[in-house]
């Protein structure tokens, strides 16, 4: 039987939508399995700081719809030191916490594994990205929302892109992934999606829209936050001198892609993998994370979950839809 | 090589969000193929009056952010008898239409599977209904627009619940699957969920009202339509008699659930399965529908997917699940 | 000089969007004045418990986008009668109270005008009501966010109405007034608008079918709660009876009307409203509701701020627009 | 009685929300009173290339909920030649169109001043654009739309900055009018709002994060487009010099203001002002702008509503009400 009392939970990293629906059920699990829960302020500063607060099942009442983190998250440097890391051990056993949920992305992760090796301290790990750039899981909490957000935002411009027949150039974030511009771009009906993952460079942007259909006005290009063409204001200027007659604009979506009451699917998603965490736990896994796989649970090493991009989710077949829907 | 040069599109049955994403997409990847497409309207109605239009790539534009269908769809007692079909057949050779895509549920795919097993017609279905309840997908287009449409309409509620320590039994759409209900029920923190599958009646319903935590003063119940129970009007009426001291309210959700902007989810799944279903004619497939279970396109003969319920999508893991989250 | 020192504030009646953003203006003004604020929790039933909590720039953080009301409210029987309201000032006074907010309806100031004359005690009222029924200001808090509700769900129901060619009659809120019914139903283009205000009877509206336009298939009528025509589902059976070629269906909006984040009208609205009560009171002025009549502040009397019906608000010229619009 | 046929209807300038449902006001009204109307394509640019089409009620059916204009809009150099403007006369002449209803803003009504005048050729102005900067109506058609656009957008960024104790500068549009960023920062309880009529510098505002609640962590900064501190980015670069502690993020809202599906007030306004505009007409009213003021229809010159900024909008107790309320 697990000897795990007092469990600790975290949100590290940038926070996404969905983040407090998976407190919620880790906090859920926890009383229904009769443990006590700590929640621990601003991520790993917090176990450094001894920031701990204990919950209960109204500490997590009416948040399941809300955006962001009630446990605050911020980043650590002191965590990414020995010393930091043994004082927020201490810390850990002094309060009597057994073991740590902790929810972010490959960052959170990286410190997570380090941690749960060094001093043989059980921990969990939940996908909270909206940037579903992680191994292990099918979608991270938080992308659902995210490309909501994006394919609402664009439904938008492109009510004045067809009114004034104009090219848009929108920029999604996305540092490393071209994931959230891929569905979403999808999702908007883009003549073309610019990703880090698909060499799809400026030349062949210009040649797509010299040939495309030419009673198509108006257009929406979505280009990846690290896309290496250079970002959208870049592509735009470029674009400018090579076709003067079209209207073109770029529009950079930036932080409203981060907020937002989470979609269904998210909500349902934090509130399976924040149950399956803390059972988890209490099979005795550690330094894994819990995500969502053909709709199964799965428990992967968090060393396994962190290598940014799962080329199995940006496969040619995905470019090839780009390209057939754009006809 | 496929013969195939003409192909007919239609909706049929209960419209949902994204149907207009499938036409796109058929339309698109018929036109990438360098095939002739052609709209049928109000769906085997449209067949048996030969009622078409031809298609191109300008027909779908501006489309795919729209609820509803473009084609729009109708009941139609004709096609349920030999002289429909063998009218709805004369004109579709009439028109040199080669083969159809018909987009809706399990209504819909019976009729299709009588036809084309009956003229040896070449037929591919899309997943078409709110309900997600057909086999051979894990999700139907419009389930996801759906489940959100509930949560925020029951994210409203609950303000309302709050401020008035108020008990509210909302009853959502589903006569012959909780499905609707199950997913909402999570993402909105239903106290309890009420669906067919799963036998909780309105004795246990009380029971867990009678235990619950007492410093929860609100609580959310979410009813499918089609639960034994008798819907949310009668439960309502049994717990107010019950609980004279509690505040019920009922809301019937209604017919909001079916429209609306589809989700990027849903958007993108019907472009993928749209592409799915003209590549899969050509390939020559025929009386299937195309869906996507575990990340890959799936053909599923059309006598299987009618089986109404897929028992594996609501699982004893799920029934535990909302146990848990309502502690 | 003034000689209020602290001041209380409640929310009563049924919750309306907005009564947040106006809690919180109260608060912030307060704090400005370096008056004291103290929250009443559920109505008048909170000043009978004495259930009063001190409130600070903090109490009122991060709610402006909240609906319902984070002081609760409630229905007070006890408040009608002399005794309760005798308690009520007692408790008033020995925890130093020295005047009062009321936000809510006509219920709430019928009550807080006995009471302000019966003891002398200061009190200003916010128009807190969807319904927007009160004399004395152009608009009440909340009711442009139910409008928008509306309107937002009739949307998705005309993508339904659309793709059926179907009849829909959707009831929204309103027992005396027809207020949400009119500017709603302009808002979504509906065929027909039935209110109280306005004899417009099942007859007439069957005339209005019969003569418009006829490659208009899909109609929307609106029905306000109180009309006297007896509610959607009577006129649904009605119309099914007299035109059984339609497709008639019938919907009851019910109470997502009274919940969401208020729109960015009934947040401007509410922080006007709620500094000016707060200053009114300084000022000296009582027994009156604070409310904005072409775009100026105005201090109305309770008693004649609840004639339920400004007679104002439903010209005929407005009813003459709504039959322009259906043409 | 009134010579007018066939009325012209165009958009021009930039696209707001609510045009369509101006333009479906003013074909209903024009087929109400049995006129003629035709559609001029992309504003002035249509009436010199005679791009004209016949309108019915079924050219605006569906539309009041649509973003953007169905009419498209366009800059139009030559209108503003003299040879231009009598080639479109010439067009409308021809065509037997004998008066026209522009839909836009200031630049809109400067072309149509002069065109009206030198041709004596009738012409009725409606308000529409985001920005609100036109004399002689409380509110043009698309503010109300816009407002709730930034509200929504930055209650999803708040989630950010309330989970990161961030301070966030988020930008607005508004060339020459702060009338987005006052309201809309009143709405999403901004800490401080940078506006061109308010001459509040960078230092006062530095000076105000100070000196506010340090128990306020996270906060909002409004600036209005043309703001003469100089931009979102170069405020943003001096306040991380001066507080090189906080963790300050800029984001520029951009295109997504001006799209998107009216809100109720807009689409009321518009299908009011439409209507008006039309009965104007036909009473002889010309080179006049179609308002609403404290509730009434008022028509006002063209050469009036166009001095940009009425003073009267942005008052002092506006000012100070932004003030009490970032207490």
């Amino acid at each position: 039987m697990s000897k795990i009392k007092n469990i600790g939970i975290l949100t590290s990293g940038g926070d996404s939508p969905g983040m407090n629906a998976a407190i919620r059920a880790v906090v859920r699990a926890s009383l229904y399995h009769n443990l006590k829960i700590t929640g621990v302020l601003r991520g790993y500063e917090g176990l450094i700081q001894a920031d701990f607060i204990p919950m209960d099942g109204k500490s997590v009442a009416n948040i399941i719809q809300r955006g962001g983190t009630i446990l605050k998250t911020a980043r650590c440097d002191a965590f990414k030191t020995k010393e930091g890391r043994v004082l927020a051990h201490k810390n850990l056993v002094d309060s009597e916490i057994d073991a740590l949920v902790v929810i972010g992305g490959d960052g959170t992760f990286t410190g997570a594994d380090i941690f749960s090796k060094e001093f043989d301290f059980p921990i969990i790990g939940l996908p909270g990205t909206i940037d579903n750039d992680l191994v292990g899981t099918d979608f991270t909490i938080g992308y659902d929302t995210a490309i909501n957000t994006v394919v609402n935002a664009v439904d938008k411009i492109r009510d004045t892109a067809e009114s004034h027949d104009r090219l848009f150039i929108v920029e999604v974030m996305g540092r490393d992934s071209g994931l959230i511009a891929l569905r979403s771009g999808i999702g908007v009906g883009a003549e073309a999606i610019l990703i880090p993952e698909a060499k799809v460079g400026v030349p062949e942007l210009m040649h797509r829209i010299e040939t495309g259909r030419k009673d198509k006005a108006s257009k929406i290009i979505i280009v990846a936050e690290g896309d290496e063409a250079g970002g959208a204001y870049v592509i735009g200027e470029t674009l400018k001198e090579k076709f003067p007659k079209y209207d073109i604009r770029v529009s950079v979506l930036g932080h409203i892609q981060r907020g937002g009451s989470p979609s269904c699917m998210d909500r349902v998603l934090a509130s399976r993998l924040g149950v399956a965490a803390l059972e988890g736990l209490l099979e005795g896994k550690t330094d894994v994370m819990a995500g969502l796989v053909n709709k199964e649970i799965v428990f992967t090493p968090f060393s396994q979950t962190i290598k940014h991009i799962d080329a199995e989710k940006i496969t040619p077949s995905w470019l090839k839809l780009v390209e057939i829907l754009s006809m």
